[in-house]
């Protein structure tokens, strides 16, 4: 699926919003852990065993969360540090729950914030594309990726060939969600431009070949929840460029804030929770640790459903109260 | 091996240079990739079994690299992304290197580039630190890895405690050797200074806590040998910050742009070659695509030995003509 499509899956679904899947141990119900099932045993040592027993479980985590928001939300997004942390078998895990994601009819979103040099970020792209005469298709299984602007021009258009190629998506960081972000990307400029206004330049230009159906460009732009002004004002700064919004709920951007980073058409974004809907289990009166695993599965599935269409409706809402619900 | 470890092995062989395993198919002599003990034909689909020959490939070929330079050379620098465009089995192919440079007694320099928010900071830092109660060490092999600076503090501050915690280092991203890294990083600020002036200074107090016994930060920075006035003035704003310069030969660093870059006891800093070590077989007379697998694994051996000489040379030269080599 490519940034058409996925414009497409909010629309059908009416829901703009992707789930970051990024598990943690905390964030697991015993139950993902202790189960003989995950037990591989196979001569590994033993931290070997324990990071590919975490690995598997967070592939059958992720399945659970999926199998709840299928049909519901359109896209999903696997931060990949999450997977890299363990090793090999994390990174099996995430191909895995990539490829899983795809069959189920997601939007794959890799969250790897990639970025080097020309001919490293050509290899890097290979994350899109493959390698030539090696791999017909990339054996990650992303549709699109997320990249760092860092390095300028030579560092992001390796991956805008690749996305290109293969009609796949890159998001580029503008604006990111985090407390210290402010130290880069707020720097005033000699010109009156700030850094990630110079960035969000750059991104417009990258795009400019490459824009779709539905108006926006498979050049996207990453802009933080958590910075409702600077994201109103890119929206009018970046006019066919697509968000993605992270930073919502649990970092505290608000339905209204993001809202406010959509178009008049209520198009133009997507905005990520990852905590507020796989943990959403956490809070439910039914989890205890004696459910079985099979039931702990089952409560994965429905509370992060649950927590789905509640985000879905506060969006939906803030979109309306600003007009933007037209489509 | 830490930072200090790395000083006392530069010390100790007389050459401040890191090779860059980055391995590419135009890299590897034939001879490495038809050799029927990489075929493994496991039942895995067609492009998988290509990558994951190239992969062992790739494994095969920085052995015999390394063959050639131990004892001359103290660090090796593999880049991740070469291994990532092959998948789960590039990856395997990296960390198998990363574990065989350890134990031929490199320091390993993971050249990986992350860079996030800070939970997933924390994440990513298990490269450095394992998983708490997971893995007791890290599964990834590496003594120092570098990081992207964008999004500020609360992205590299994860990496520094991890480093801290697991006596490894971190360096991260100022002035990159990359033609087009000026877009951002040479941007002018209203307070006088660049950008890459302003991340230097963010990276000297990320380091002030960790001063080792040669003077120098586990908190390194990465500074272009393409940029050899920028690189003399960071060496005065970063007096503690130990460096390490890519770019040199192929990208177009000559000798005296970084010798210049050193401390005046000529040390401080770590110079990367890559293509020019590792693809130096090509230019040897001797090779011959009639070879015997054998013959070539030791021919690239031995021009990686005689171009790491030669390139150890220069430097010494070239340090010695600016008055600092009197360690």
């Amino acid at each position: 699926m490519s940034l058409d499509g996925l414009i497409e899956a909010i629309s059908a679904t009416g829901n703009p919003s992707v789930v970051g899947l990024d598990p943690t141990p905390a964030l697991l119900p015993s139950q993902f852990l202790g189960n003989e099932a995950y037990q591989v045993g196979d001569g590994q040592t033993e931290s070997a065993d324990s990071a590919a027993r975490l690995a598997k479980a967070y592939l059958r985590f992720n399945e659970a969360v999926m199998q709840g928001i299928q049909g519901i939300v359109p896209a999903v997004k696997p931060q990949i540090a999450m997977y890299e942390a363990l090793g090999v078998a994390g990174i099996q895990a995430y191909i895995a729950t990539c490829s899983l994601a795809q069959s189920m009819g997601f939007y794959v979103l890799g969250d790897i914030k990639r970025g080097d040099i020309g001919s490293t970020a050509a290899a890097y792209a290979g994350h899109l594309s493959g390698i030539e005469g090696v791999s017909e298709s990339s054996p990650w299984h992303e549709d699109g990726i997320t990249v760092n602007p860092y390095l300028g021009s030579d560092g992001i258009l390796p991956f805008v060939d690749a996305a290109n190629k293969c009609d796949k998506d890159v998001f580029v960081l503008v604006r990111t969600s985090n407390p210290s972000s402010d130290e880069i990307q707020e720097l005033a400029l000699t010109d009156g431009r700030k850094v990630y206004e110079c960035v969000a330049d750059l991104v417009n230009s990258w795009g400019d070949d490459s824009i779709g159906a539905h108006g926006y460009s498979r050049v996207g732009a990453v802009v933080g929840a958590t910075h409702p002004k600077a994201g109103q004002a890119l929206r009018r700064r970046m006019p066919h460029t697509f968000f993605l919004i992270p930073g919502f709920g649990a970092q505290g951007g608000s339905a209204d804030d993001v809202a406010a980073m959509f178009d008049v058409h209520g198009s133009g974004a997507v905005v990520n929770s990852s905590r507020g809907i796989i943990g959403s289990w956490r809070k439910s009166p039914e989890y205890d640790t004696t459910l079985t695993a099979e039931d702990a599965f089952t409560l994965v599935s429905r509370s992060s459903r649950e927590a789905a269409l509640s985000m879905k409706k506060a969006l939906r809402h803030a979109l309306s109260a600003q007009g933007k619900d037209r489509t």
